[in-house]
Protein backbone atom coordinates (compact mmCIF):
# COMPACT_ATOMS: atom_id res chain seq x y z
CA UNK A 1 0.00 0.00 0.00
CA UNK A 2 1.53 3.12 -1.00
CA UNK A 3 0.92 6.23 1.18
CA UNK A 4 2.05 9.53 0.75
CA UNK A 5 4.19 8.75 4.11
CA UNK A 6 6.25 6.46 1.89
CA UNK A 7 6.71 8.48 -1.07
CA UNK A 8 7.62 11.37 0.99
CA UNK A 9 10.36 9.09 2.88
CA UNK A 10 11.42 7.72 -0.34
CA UNK A 11 12.75 11.21 -1.95
CA UNK A 12 13.79 12.24 1.73
CA UNK A 13 16.21 9.14 1.94
CA UNK A 14 17.15 9.15 -2.30
CA UNK A 15 17.99 12.63 -1.59
CA UNK A 16 20.56 11.12 1.50
CA UNK A 17 21.88 8.56 -0.45
CA UNK A 18 22.66 11.04 -4.10
CA UNK A 19 24.15 13.38 -1.76
CA UNK A 20 26.29 11.00 0.57
CA UNK A 21 27.32 9.43 -3.21
CA UNK A 22 28.24 12.92 -4.92
CA UNK A 23 30.22 14.08 -1.74
CA UNK A 24 32.20 10.48 -1.77
CA UNK A 25 32.63 11.67 -5.67
CA UNK A 26 33.89 14.83 -5.01
CA UNK A 27 36.06 13.80 -2.93
CA UNK A 28 36.49 17.82 -1.06
CA UNK A 29 33.42 19.03 -0.95
CA UNK A 30 30.69 18.39 1.16
CA UNK A 31 26.87 19.87 1.33
CA UNK A 32 26.06 22.41 3.56
CA UNK A 33 22.31 21.42 4.54
CA UNK A 34 19.15 24.17 5.37
CA UNK A 35 15.98 23.20 7.04
CA UNK A 36 13.31 25.51 5.91
CA UNK A 37 9.72 26.17 6.72
CA UNK A 38 6.94 26.85 3.92
CA UNK A 39 4.13 29.63 5.27
CA UNK A 40 1.60 28.24 4.18
CA UNK A 41 2.16 24.53 5.14
CA UNK A 42 5.17 21.81 4.77
CA UNK A 43 8.86 22.71 4.17
CA UNK A 44 11.97 21.52 2.93
CA UNK A 45 15.59 19.98 3.14
CA UNK A 46 18.11 22.50 0.48
CA UNK A 47 21.54 20.75 0.14
CA UNK A 48 24.24 22.44 -1.46
CA UNK A 49 27.94 22.31 -2.23
CA UNK A 50 30.06 24.96 -4.02
CA UNK A 51 33.87 24.91 -4.84
CA UNK A 52 34.32 20.96 -4.52
CA UNK A 53 37.13 19.50 -6.50
CA UNK A 54 34.37 17.83 -9.04
CA UNK A 55 31.08 19.82 -8.69
CA UNK A 56 31.64 23.46 -8.99
CA UNK A 57 27.98 23.72 -7.78
CA UNK A 58 25.85 20.72 -6.81
CA UNK A 59 22.22 21.29 -5.28
CA UNK A 60 20.06 18.86 -4.39
CA UNK A 61 16.61 19.86 -2.96
CA UNK A 62 13.73 17.75 -1.19
CA UNK A 63 10.72 19.11 0.00
CA UNK A 64 7.30 18.22 0.87
CA UNK A 65 4.51 21.32 1.28
CA UNK A 66 0.90 21.13 1.76
CA UNK A 67 -1.81 23.81 1.66
CA UNK A 68 -4.48 25.33 -0.40
CA UNK A 69 -3.31 25.74 -3.86
CA UNK A 70 -1.81 29.10 -4.77
CA UNK A 71 -4.93 31.24 -6.99
CA UNK A 72 -2.49 30.95 -9.86
CA UNK A 73 -2.34 27.56 -10.35
CA UNK A 74 -5.99 26.08 -8.96
CA UNK A 75 -6.90 27.63 -12.50
CA UNK A 76 -5.60 25.12 -13.99
CA UNK A 77 -7.21 22.38 -12.06
CA UNK A 78 -11.36 21.59 -12.01
CA UNK A 79 -11.89 21.03 -8.63
CA UNK A 80 -14.10 22.55 -5.92
CA UNK A 81 -11.80 22.37 -3.47
CA UNK A 82 -8.12 23.13 -3.25
CA UNK A 83 -6.25 20.87 -0.49
CA UNK A 84 -3.05 19.72 -1.91
CA UNK A 85 0.36 17.62 -1.12
CA UNK A 86 3.18 17.79 -2.85
CA UNK A 87 6.71 16.20 -2.21
CA UNK A 88 9.77 15.53 -4.57
CA UNK A 89 13.45 15.86 -5.12
CA UNK A 90 15.16 18.29 -7.72
CA UNK A 91 18.63 18.62 -8.30
CA UNK A 92 21.02 20.04 -11.04
CA UNK A 93 24.54 19.97 -11.01
CA UNK A 94 27.74 21.90 -12.43
CA UNK A 95 30.97 19.93 -12.49
CA UNK A 96 33.93 21.80 -13.16
CA UNK A 97 35.47 20.22 -15.69
CA UNK A 98 33.80 21.39 -19.50
CA UNK A 99 33.80 17.70 -20.29
CA UNK A 100 31.57 16.36 -17.57
CA UNK A 101 27.93 17.61 -18.51
CA UNK A 102 25.34 19.21 -16.85
CA UNK A 103 22.85 17.03 -15.29
CA UNK A 104 19.12 17.54 -13.82
CA UNK A 105 16.78 15.50 -12.42
CA UNK A 106 13.27 16.31 -10.80
CA UNK A 107 10.82 13.92 -9.46
CA UNK A 108 7.64 14.52 -7.56
CA UNK A 109 4.18 13.30 -6.41
CA UNK A 110 0.96 15.46 -6.42
CA UNK A 111 -2.45 14.87 -4.54
CA UNK A 112 -5.63 17.16 -5.00
CA UNK A 113 -8.38 15.79 -3.52
CA UNK A 114 -8.95 12.47 -4.75
CA UNK A 115 -6.37 12.92 -7.21
CA UNK A 116 -2.87 11.19 -7.26
CA UNK A 117 0.35 11.93 -9.80
CA UNK A 118 3.90 11.82 -10.46
CA UNK A 119 5.45 14.46 -12.49
CA UNK A 120 9.65 14.48 -13.02
CA UNK A 121 12.30 14.41 -15.46
CA UNK A 122 16.22 13.73 -16.08
CA UNK A 123 18.32 15.63 -18.86
CA UNK A 124 21.27 16.08 -19.51
CA UNK A 125 23.21 18.77 -20.70
CA UNK A 126 26.97 18.63 -22.20
CA UNK A 127 29.00 21.37 -23.14
CA UNK A 128 30.57 18.90 -25.53
CA UNK A 129 28.50 16.09 -26.76
CA UNK A 130 29.95 13.02 -26.52
CA UNK A 131 27.96 10.73 -28.83
CA UNK A 132 28.86 7.20 -26.96
CA UNK A 133 27.67 8.94 -23.66
CA UNK A 134 24.64 10.32 -24.91
CA UNK A 135 23.41 7.21 -26.38
CA UNK A 136 24.52 5.06 -23.21
CA UNK A 137 22.07 8.05 -20.52
CA UNK A 138 19.14 7.01 -23.20
CA UNK A 139 19.79 3.24 -23.45
CA UNK A 140 19.55 3.22 -19.50
CA UNK A 141 16.87 5.43 -19.44
CA UNK A 142 14.83 3.66 -22.13
CA UNK A 143 15.66 0.62 -20.33
CA UNK A 144 14.25 0.88 -17.37
CA UNK A 145 10.90 2.58 -19.22
CA UNK A 146 10.76 -0.50 -21.19
CA UNK A 147 9.91 -2.25 -17.38
CA UNK A 148 6.96 -0.25 -16.82
CA UNK A 149 5.44 0.57 -20.25
CA UNK A 150 6.58 -0.21 -23.72
CA UNK A 151 5.29 3.22 -24.60
CA UNK A 152 7.13 5.47 -22.10
CA UNK A 153 10.33 5.89 -23.02
CA UNK A 154 8.96 7.15 -26.70
CA UNK A 155 6.33 9.31 -25.33
CA UNK A 156 8.82 10.96 -22.85
CA UNK A 157 11.88 11.09 -24.55
CA UNK A 158 9.90 13.34 -27.16
CA UNK A 159 8.48 14.71 -24.05
CA UNK A 160 11.59 15.91 -22.88
CA UNK A 161 13.11 17.01 -26.36
CA UNK A 162 9.64 19.69 -26.46
CA UNK A 163 9.75 20.39 -22.82
CA UNK A 164 13.85 21.16 -22.75
CA UNK A 165 13.73 23.22 -25.77
CA UNK A 166 15.11 27.09 -25.76
CA UNK A 167 12.86 28.35 -28.62
CA UNK A 168 14.73 31.77 -28.98
CA UNK A 169 18.08 30.02 -30.13
CA UNK A 170 15.65 26.89 -31.39
CA UNK A 171 18.39 24.93 -29.64
CA UNK A 172 17.49 21.81 -27.43
CA UNK A 173 18.69 22.62 -23.81
CA UNK A 174 21.07 19.49 -24.12
CA UNK A 175 20.86 15.65 -25.25
CA UNK A 176 17.55 15.50 -23.41
CA UNK A 177 16.61 12.51 -21.18
CA UNK A 178 12.75 11.92 -20.32
CA UNK A 179 10.39 14.07 -18.88
CA UNK A 180 6.55 13.78 -17.98
CA UNK A 181 4.04 15.12 -15.98
CA UNK A 182 0.34 14.31 -14.39
CA UNK A 183 1.27 10.22 -14.81
CA UNK A 184 -1.69 8.80 -12.90
CA UNK A 185 -2.67 5.35 -12.54
CA UNK A 186 -3.89 3.09 -14.97
CA UNK A 187 -7.69 2.33 -14.90
CA UNK A 188 -8.02 -0.56 -12.15
CA UNK A 189 -4.20 -0.04 -11.07
CA UNK A 190 -3.32 1.83 -8.06
CA UNK A 191 -0.68 4.82 -7.88
CA UNK A 192 2.24 1.85 -6.70
CA UNK A 193 2.90 1.43 -10.60
CA UNK A 194 3.33 4.85 -11.13
CA UNK A 195 5.97 4.91 -7.55
CA UNK A 196 7.88 1.70 -8.77
CA UNK A 197 8.58 3.53 -12.13
CA UNK A 198 9.67 6.58 -10.53
CA UNK A 199 11.27 5.22 -7.85
CA UNK A 200 13.05 2.96 -10.42
CA UNK A 201 14.44 6.23 -12.32
CA UNK A 202 15.41 7.79 -8.94
CA UNK A 203 17.57 4.86 -7.78
CA UNK A 204 19.50 4.70 -11.22
CA UNK A 205 20.12 8.77 -11.42
CA UNK A 206 23.66 7.85 -9.99
CA UNK A 207 24.58 4.50 -11.73
CA UNK A 208 23.79 6.90 -14.78
CA UNK A 209 25.67 9.63 -14.48
CA UNK A 210 28.58 8.84 -12.57
CA UNK A 211 30.69 6.83 -14.98
CA UNK A 212 30.87 10.49 -17.04
CA UNK A 213 31.87 11.85 -14.33
CA UNK A 214 34.53 9.74 -13.62
CA UNK A 215 35.80 9.03 -17.29
CA UNK A 216 35.82 12.97 -18.00
CA UNK A 217 36.78 14.69 -14.78
CA UNK A 218 40.51 13.35 -15.32
CA UNK A 219 40.84 15.29 -18.92
CA UNK A 220 42.69 18.03 -19.32
CA UNK A 221 41.42 21.40 -20.44
CA UNK A 222 42.10 25.23 -21.55
CA UNK A 223 40.88 28.25 -21.58
CA UNK A 224 38.91 27.95 -24.19
CA UNK A 225 36.72 25.20 -23.23
CA UNK A 226 36.29 26.42 -20.00
CA UNK A 227 34.83 29.54 -22.29
CA UNK A 228 32.76 27.60 -23.84
CA UNK A 229 31.43 25.78 -20.81
CA UNK A 230 30.60 29.18 -19.45
CA UNK A 231 28.60 30.31 -22.57
CA UNK A 232 26.96 26.99 -22.35
CA UNK A 233 25.86 27.57 -18.62
CA UNK A 234 24.21 31.12 -20.08
CA UNK A 235 21.91 28.73 -22.19
CA UNK A 236 21.24 26.65 -19.00
CA UNK A 237 20.03 30.10 -17.35
CA UNK A 238 17.65 31.43 -20.09
CA UNK A 239 16.28 27.96 -20.25
CA UNK A 240 15.50 28.25 -16.14
CA UNK A 241 14.43 31.59 -16.17
CA UNK A 242 12.44 32.18 -19.24
CA UNK A 243 10.86 28.71 -19.84
CA UNK A 244 11.42 26.29 -16.93
CA UNK A 245 7.51 26.11 -15.89
CA UNK A 246 8.72 24.54 -12.16
CA UNK A 247 11.43 27.81 -11.74
CA UNK A 248 8.44 30.02 -12.86
CA UNK A 249 5.52 28.76 -10.86
CA UNK A 250 7.84 28.65 -7.66
CA UNK A 251 9.07 32.09 -8.25
CA UNK A 252 5.25 33.48 -9.40
CA UNK A 253 4.04 31.68 -6.49
CA UNK A 254 6.17 33.38 -3.82
CA UNK A 255 8.34 29.85 -3.18
CA UNK A 256 11.58 29.69 -1.70
CA UNK A 257 13.98 31.59 -4.07
CA UNK A 258 17.29 30.50 -3.10
CA UNK A 259 15.89 26.56 -3.37
CA UNK A 260 14.30 27.31 -6.62
CA UNK A 261 17.33 29.47 -8.01
CA UNK A 262 19.82 26.42 -6.38
CA UNK A 263 19.62 25.51 -10.42
CA UNK A 264 21.51 28.21 -11.84
CA UNK A 265 25.34 27.93 -12.27
CA UNK A 266 28.03 29.49 -10.00
CA UNK A 267 29.38 30.88 -13.08
CA UNK A 268 27.79 32.13 -16.49
CA UNK A 269 28.95 34.28 -19.34
CA UNK A 270 27.00 36.09 -22.61
CA UNK A 271 29.38 37.00 -25.04
CA UNK A 272 27.63 38.51 -28.55
CA UNK A 273 26.92 36.61 -31.38
CA UNK A 274 29.63 33.60 -30.89
CA UNK A 275 29.13 31.46 -33.58
CA UNK A 276 31.86 28.10 -33.48
CA UNK A 277 34.31 27.41 -36.14
CA UNK A 278 32.87 25.46 -38.74
CA UNK A 279 34.38 21.66 -37.89
CA UNK A 280 35.20 22.11 -34.04
CA UNK A 281 33.75 20.11 -31.29
CA UNK A 282 32.00 23.33 -30.45
CA UNK A 283 30.33 23.25 -33.91
CA UNK A 284 29.24 19.80 -33.73
CA UNK A 285 28.09 20.42 -29.65
CA UNK A 286 25.77 22.69 -31.61
CA UNK A 287 24.37 20.61 -34.27
CA UNK A 288 23.26 17.75 -31.80
CA UNK A 289 21.33 20.61 -30.26
CA UNK A 290 17.70 20.15 -31.83
CA UNK A 291 15.02 17.65 -31.13
CA UNK A 292 13.99 14.39 -32.74
CA UNK A 293 17.57 12.43 -32.54
CA UNK A 294 17.01 9.07 -31.74
CA UNK A 295 19.89 8.30 -29.40
CA UNK A 296 18.94 4.94 -28.68
CA UNK A 297 20.38 3.92 -32.42
CA UNK A 298 24.15 3.24 -32.48
CA UNK B 1 6.77 69.54 -38.06
CA UNK B 2 7.88 66.08 -36.35
CA UNK B 3 7.94 62.92 -38.81
CA UNK B 4 8.59 59.17 -38.13
CA UNK B 5 11.29 60.35 -40.39
CA UNK B 6 12.91 63.09 -37.92
CA UNK B 7 12.54 61.22 -35.00
CA UNK B 8 14.36 57.98 -36.77
CA UNK B 9 16.80 59.88 -37.61
CA UNK B 10 17.45 61.41 -34.54
CA UNK B 11 17.27 57.55 -32.74
CA UNK B 12 20.53 56.66 -35.61
CA UNK B 13 22.18 60.02 -34.65
CA UNK B 14 22.00 59.70 -30.74
CA UNK B 15 23.36 56.09 -31.18
CA UNK B 16 26.44 57.59 -33.20
CA UNK B 17 27.23 60.63 -30.72
CA UNK B 18 26.68 57.63 -27.36
CA UNK B 19 28.58 55.28 -29.40
CA UNK B 20 32.10 57.85 -29.86
CA UNK B 21 31.34 58.80 -26.46
CA UNK B 22 31.69 55.70 -25.01
CA UNK B 23 34.65 54.40 -26.91
CA UNK B 24 36.77 57.73 -26.60
CA UNK B 25 36.19 57.39 -23.03
CA UNK B 26 37.01 53.79 -23.05
CA UNK B 27 40.25 54.37 -24.80
CA UNK B 28 41.44 51.20 -26.18
CA UNK B 29 37.85 48.99 -26.85
CA UNK B 30 35.67 49.61 -30.34
CA UNK B 31 32.09 48.99 -31.30
CA UNK B 32 31.49 46.10 -33.28
CA UNK B 33 28.48 46.82 -35.74
CA UNK B 34 26.27 44.60 -37.70
CA UNK B 35 23.47 45.97 -39.57
CA UNK B 36 20.44 43.55 -39.87
CA UNK B 37 16.78 43.07 -41.45
CA UNK B 38 13.42 41.89 -40.01
CA UNK B 39 11.98 39.48 -41.41
CA UNK B 40 8.22 41.80 -41.52
CA UNK B 41 10.41 45.02 -42.56
CA UNK B 42 12.81 47.31 -40.82
CA UNK B 43 15.68 46.38 -39.41
CA UNK B 44 18.51 47.61 -37.22
CA UNK B 45 22.13 48.58 -35.69
CA UNK B 46 23.43 46.22 -33.29
CA UNK B 47 26.82 47.98 -31.88
CA UNK B 48 29.09 45.95 -28.85
CA UNK B 49 32.03 46.91 -27.40
CA UNK B 50 33.70 43.79 -25.55
CA UNK B 51 36.37 43.26 -23.57
CA UNK B 52 37.18 47.02 -23.24
CA UNK B 53 39.41 49.12 -20.70
CA UNK B 54 36.14 50.93 -18.83
CA UNK B 55 33.59 48.89 -20.12
CA UNK B 56 33.54 45.01 -19.88
CA UNK B 57 30.47 44.88 -22.41
CA UNK B 58 28.51 47.58 -23.68
CA UNK B 59 25.52 46.83 -26.24
CA UNK B 60 23.77 50.32 -28.32
CA UNK B 61 20.81 49.00 -30.44
CA UNK B 62 19.00 51.10 -32.91
CA UNK B 63 16.39 49.87 -34.70
CA UNK B 64 13.08 51.23 -36.52
CA UNK B 65 10.73 48.34 -37.50
CA UNK B 66 7.20 48.16 -39.46
CA UNK B 67 4.30 46.19 -40.86
CA UNK B 68 1.73 43.93 -38.77
CA UNK B 69 1.28 43.90 -35.34
CA UNK B 70 2.55 40.38 -34.14
CA UNK B 71 -0.66 38.59 -33.27
CA UNK B 72 0.40 38.48 -29.34
CA UNK B 73 0.60 42.15 -28.97
CA UNK B 74 -2.69 42.70 -31.19
CA UNK B 75 -4.63 41.64 -28.78
CA UNK B 76 -3.77 43.86 -26.27
CA UNK B 77 -4.71 47.07 -28.84
CA UNK B 78 -8.05 47.91 -29.86
CA UNK B 79 -7.31 48.57 -33.30
CA UNK B 80 -9.32 47.32 -36.38
CA UNK B 81 -6.12 47.46 -38.52
CA UNK B 82 -2.81 46.86 -37.51
CA UNK B 83 -0.20 48.35 -39.51
CA UNK B 84 2.95 49.88 -36.74
CA UNK B 85 6.29 51.48 -37.14
CA UNK B 86 8.49 51.48 -34.26
CA UNK B 87 11.86 52.77 -33.36
CA UNK B 88 14.23 53.21 -30.80
CA UNK B 89 17.70 53.35 -29.53
CA UNK B 90 18.43 50.73 -26.54
CA UNK B 91 21.66 50.52 -24.29
CA UNK B 92 22.69 48.95 -21.51
CA UNK B 93 26.59 48.86 -20.07
CA UNK B 94 27.99 46.07 -17.78
CA UNK B 95 31.47 48.27 -16.51
CA UNK B 96 34.83 46.46 -15.76
CA UNK B 97 35.19 48.39 -12.74
CA UNK B 98 32.97 47.70 -9.20
CA UNK B 99 32.66 51.04 -8.50
CA UNK B 100 30.94 51.96 -11.71
CA UNK B 101 27.36 51.22 -11.90
CA UNK B 102 25.32 49.95 -14.33
CA UNK B 103 23.27 51.58 -16.31
CA UNK B 104 20.51 51.42 -18.86
CA UNK B 105 18.64 53.41 -21.16
CA UNK B 106 15.81 52.90 -23.53
CA UNK B 107 13.76 55.67 -25.69
CA UNK B 108 11.21 54.49 -28.53
CA UNK B 109 8.22 55.75 -30.38
CA UNK B 110 5.37 53.90 -31.98
CA UNK B 111 2.98 54.35 -34.36
CA UNK B 112 -0.10 52.77 -34.87
CA UNK B 113 -2.75 53.92 -37.32
CA UNK B 114 -3.40 57.49 -36.09
CA UNK B 115 -2.04 56.60 -32.27
CA UNK B 116 1.70 58.50 -31.57
CA UNK B 117 3.47 57.82 -28.50
CA UNK B 118 6.74 57.51 -26.96
CA UNK B 119 8.19 55.22 -24.20
CA UNK B 120 11.03 54.67 -22.34
CA UNK B 121 13.05 54.53 -19.14
CA UNK B 122 16.83 54.98 -18.04
CA UNK B 123 18.32 53.56 -14.72
CA UNK B 124 20.90 52.89 -12.73
CA UNK B 125 22.22 49.74 -10.74
CA UNK B 126 25.24 50.55 -9.06
CA UNK B 127 27.21 47.13 -7.52
CA UNK B 128 27.92 49.57 -4.65
CA UNK B 129 25.54 52.48 -3.89
CA UNK B 130 26.75 55.77 -3.76
CA UNK B 131 24.14 58.08 -1.89
CA UNK B 132 26.00 61.38 -3.20
CA UNK B 133 26.07 59.85 -6.95
CA UNK B 134 22.37 58.39 -6.93
CA UNK B 135 21.18 62.28 -5.65
CA UNK B 136 22.89 63.69 -8.59
CA UNK B 137 21.25 61.27 -11.23
CA UNK B 138 18.01 61.66 -9.61
CA UNK B 139 18.29 65.37 -9.25
CA UNK B 140 19.57 65.30 -13.48
CA UNK B 141 16.51 63.58 -14.39
CA UNK B 142 14.25 65.39 -12.55
CA UNK B 143 15.70 69.08 -13.83
CA UNK B 144 14.35 67.23 -17.45
CA UNK B 145 11.57 66.32 -16.38
CA UNK B 146 10.83 69.36 -14.73
CA UNK B 147 11.56 71.47 -17.82
CA UNK B 148 8.85 69.47 -19.73
CA UNK B 149 5.64 68.63 -17.33
CA UNK B 150 5.87 69.58 -13.68
CA UNK B 151 4.48 66.19 -13.17
CA UNK B 152 6.67 64.06 -14.90
CA UNK B 153 9.31 63.14 -12.28
CA UNK B 154 6.82 61.95 -9.83
CA UNK B 155 4.60 59.74 -12.14
CA UNK B 156 7.60 58.40 -13.85
CA UNK B 157 9.98 58.00 -11.17
CA UNK B 158 7.53 55.84 -9.40
CA UNK B 159 6.80 53.74 -12.31
CA UNK B 160 10.53 53.01 -12.75
CA UNK B 161 10.11 51.80 -9.22
CA UNK B 162 7.38 49.50 -9.95
CA UNK B 163 8.87 48.72 -13.21
CA UNK B 164 12.37 47.88 -12.30
CA UNK B 165 11.54 45.64 -9.55
CA UNK B 166 12.43 41.85 -9.20
CA UNK B 167 9.78 40.52 -7.40
CA UNK B 168 11.00 37.12 -5.92
CA UNK B 169 14.07 39.04 -4.56
CA UNK B 170 11.91 41.86 -2.98
CA UNK B 171 14.39 44.16 -4.19
CA UNK B 172 14.82 46.95 -7.12
CA UNK B 173 16.70 46.44 -9.71
CA UNK B 174 19.21 49.55 -8.26
CA UNK B 175 18.75 52.63 -7.63
CA UNK B 176 15.90 53.75 -10.28
CA UNK B 177 15.10 56.13 -12.56
CA UNK B 178 12.38 56.95 -14.35
CA UNK B 179 10.44 55.27 -17.08
CA UNK B 180 7.06 55.89 -18.97
CA UNK B 181 5.42 54.08 -21.66
CA UNK B 182 2.34 55.22 -23.93
CA UNK B 183 2.82 58.91 -23.56
CA UNK B 184 1.02 60.71 -26.01
CA UNK B 185 0.49 64.29 -26.93
CA UNK B 186 -1.81 66.01 -24.86
CA UNK B 187 -5.51 67.15 -26.37
CA UNK B 188 -4.46 70.17 -28.86
CA UNK B 189 -1.01 69.55 -28.81
CA UNK B 190 1.52 67.78 -31.34
CA UNK B 191 3.67 64.51 -30.63
CA UNK B 192 6.62 67.59 -30.89
CA UNK B 193 6.20 68.58 -27.46
CA UNK B 194 7.13 64.67 -26.47
CA UNK B 195 9.54 64.81 -28.82
CA UNK B 196 11.13 67.13 -26.76
CA UNK B 197 11.20 65.75 -23.82
CA UNK B 198 12.34 62.40 -24.96
CA UNK B 199 15.15 64.17 -27.03
CA UNK B 200 16.79 65.77 -24.08
CA UNK B 201 16.74 62.80 -21.80
CA UNK B 202 19.15 61.27 -24.82
CA UNK B 203 21.17 63.84 -24.66
CA UNK B 204 21.74 63.89 -21.56
CA UNK B 205 22.45 60.08 -20.87
CA UNK B 206 26.35 60.78 -21.28
CA UNK B 207 25.88 63.89 -19.46
CA UNK B 208 24.29 62.18 -16.43
CA UNK B 209 26.73 59.02 -16.53
CA UNK B 210 30.02 59.28 -17.62
CA UNK B 211 31.18 61.55 -14.55
CA UNK B 212 30.31 58.17 -12.67
CA UNK B 213 32.62 56.72 -15.11
CA UNK B 214 35.49 58.95 -14.55
CA UNK B 215 35.22 59.43 -11.17
CA UNK B 216 34.93 55.17 -10.29
CA UNK B 217 37.34 53.84 -12.73
CA UNK B 218 40.33 54.43 -11.07
CA UNK B 219 39.07 53.54 -7.85
CA UNK B 220 41.20 49.98 -6.40
CA UNK B 221 39.43 47.19 -5.44
CA UNK B 222 39.93 43.42 -4.95
CA UNK B 223 38.39 40.10 -5.37
CA UNK B 224 35.26 40.19 -3.03
CA UNK B 225 34.56 43.72 -4.79
CA UNK B 226 34.56 41.85 -7.82
CA UNK B 227 32.81 38.65 -6.66
CA UNK B 228 29.93 41.41 -4.94
CA UNK B 229 29.62 42.71 -8.54
CA UNK B 230 29.33 39.24 -10.18
CA UNK B 231 26.37 38.33 -7.87
CA UNK B 232 24.62 41.50 -8.58
CA UNK B 233 25.00 41.01 -12.21
CA UNK B 234 23.27 37.56 -11.50
CA UNK B 235 20.44 39.71 -10.52
CA UNK B 236 20.45 42.27 -13.41
CA UNK B 237 19.65 38.58 -15.58
CA UNK B 238 17.54 37.31 -13.51
CA UNK B 239 15.17 40.96 -13.97
CA UNK B 240 15.84 40.78 -17.65
CA UNK B 241 15.11 37.24 -18.38
CA UNK B 242 12.07 36.95 -15.75
CA UNK B 243 9.97 40.63 -15.78
CA UNK B 244 11.86 43.31 -18.32
CA UNK B 245 8.37 43.42 -20.87
CA UNK B 246 10.93 44.57 -23.43
CA UNK B 247 13.30 41.57 -23.13
CA UNK B 248 9.97 38.89 -23.43
CA UNK B 249 8.25 40.35 -25.57
CA UNK B 250 11.40 40.37 -28.26
CA UNK B 251 11.56 36.42 -27.45
CA UNK B 252 7.96 36.03 -27.85
CA UNK B 253 7.54 37.63 -30.96
CA UNK B 254 10.50 35.88 -32.67
CA UNK B 255 12.63 38.76 -32.16
CA UNK B 256 16.77 39.24 -33.11
CA UNK B 257 17.85 37.14 -29.99
CA UNK B 258 21.60 38.58 -30.06
CA UNK B 259 20.70 42.48 -30.24
CA UNK B 260 18.06 41.65 -27.26
CA UNK B 261 20.18 39.89 -24.85
CA UNK B 262 23.44 42.00 -25.59
CA UNK B 263 22.40 43.19 -21.87
CA UNK B 264 23.54 40.28 -20.41
CA UNK B 265 26.77 41.01 -18.26
CA UNK B 266 29.80 39.22 -19.45
CA UNK B 267 30.06 37.40 -16.84
CA UNK B 268 27.80 36.67 -13.56
CA UNK B 269 27.69 34.63 -11.05
CA UNK B 270 25.44 32.94 -8.69
CA UNK B 271 25.79 31.44 -5.20
CA UNK B 272 23.21 30.09 -2.77
CA UNK B 273 21.87 32.11 -0.43
CA UNK B 274 24.89 35.35 0.01
CA UNK B 275 23.69 37.41 2.94
CA UNK B 276 25.99 40.04 3.50
CA UNK B 277 27.56 41.25 6.69
CA UNK B 278 26.09 43.81 8.86
CA UNK B 279 27.45 47.06 8.38
CA UNK B 280 29.19 46.03 5.24
CA UNK B 281 29.05 48.15 2.04
CA UNK B 282 27.04 45.40 0.70
CA UNK B 283 24.94 45.36 2.81
CA UNK B 284 24.37 49.06 3.12
CA UNK B 285 24.01 48.68 -1.01
CA UNK B 286 21.01 45.86 -0.21
CA UNK B 287 19.51 48.72 2.24
CA UNK B 288 18.89 50.81 -0.89
CA UNK B 289 17.59 48.16 -2.72
CA UNK B 290 13.90 49.34 -2.56
CA UNK B 291 10.90 51.50 -3.81
CA UNK B 292 9.76 55.09 -2.86
CA UNK B 293 13.79 56.46 -1.49
CA UNK B 294 13.24 59.91 -2.30
CA UNK B 295 16.39 60.42 -4.00
CA UNK B 296 16.35 64.20 -4.94
CA UNK B 297 16.15 65.33 -0.88
CA UNK B 298 19.70 65.87 0.12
Amino acid sequence: MTSKTVITQFFKDLQDSICSELAREDGTGSFQEENWVREGGGGGRSRVMEGGRVFEKAGVNFSAVHGRLPEKIKQSFDVPKDEFYATGISLVLHPCNPYVPIVHMNLRYFELEDRLWFGGGIDLTPHYVNEAEARAFHLGLKAICDRHDSGYYTRFKSWADTYFFIAHRNETRGVGGVFFDRLQAKPGESISSIFEFVKELGLAFTGLYLPMVRTNSVRNFGAAEREWQLLRRSRYVEFNLVYDSGTRFGLETNGRTESILMSLPPLASWKYNVVPLAGSPEALTVSFLRKDIDWTRG
